[in-house]
């Protein structure tokens, strides 16, 4: 079988929003942000790495802590660079249980974006 | 077993792409304009569906009748309102390909989703 797969382009984009009327509660953007801040400890960094001011990426941040139970993300006084940012235990749960429906979306589309591939030129 | 199902809002959305690079092949708007035509016999009239411009609807189609190896959308000469337009076999199959990639993904999605959900205040 000579059948393309599709580590070859094009690529696959699957992208995952939980939201109510105009309002999102997770996303693509928001969930980078908070893999950001859990790689980078930092909010202005995180906003950095995906080309966002840092007003941009707090005002995310601020809006997650608001939508859940409980903050997903906590700021740190002190330290270097005046105080940084962690995942809290929700922060770390909801992340991942986003990357997993990712995960699971992109992998149970492919057969039939597989056979779409199939008809490019 | 009170668990929140994903009937209740928020709702998930689910957005799939296949791309290269900055091309899209197909997506939400394209597969949106697909079905319109397939619904209404018209480009002008699946367009204003969408709240899309007749040339905006109709360089989708052309994008896409490029794209693939076959047309997707054929336009008829004559008829009312001066000709319309049909979906060929293969646009069909891509139409249907890309809703079932779709409902696969979002299903695949929702237990995963709805671990978040049950973290929203």
């Amino acid at each position: 079988m000579n059948q393309p797969t599709l580590n070859d382009k094009p690529s696959p984009r699957v992208r995952l929003r939980l939201q109510q009327d105009d309002h999102i509660f997770i996303g693509p953007g928001r969930a980078d942000v908070l893999q950001g801040i859990a790689e980078t400890g930092s909010i202005a960094e995180a906003g950095r790495r995906l080309g966002m001011s840092y007003q941009r990426a707090w005002s995310l941040v601020k809006a997650m802590n608001t939508d859940f139970v409980e903050p997903l993300v906590e700021k740190q006084r002190g330290g270097q660079a005046g105080g940084g940012a962690v995942l809290t235990p929700a922060g770390k749960q909801v992340l991942q249980a986003y990357r997993n429906a990712e995960g699971a979306a992109r992998k149970a589309a492919l057969p039939a974006l597989r056979q779409i591939q199939a008809l490019l030129r």
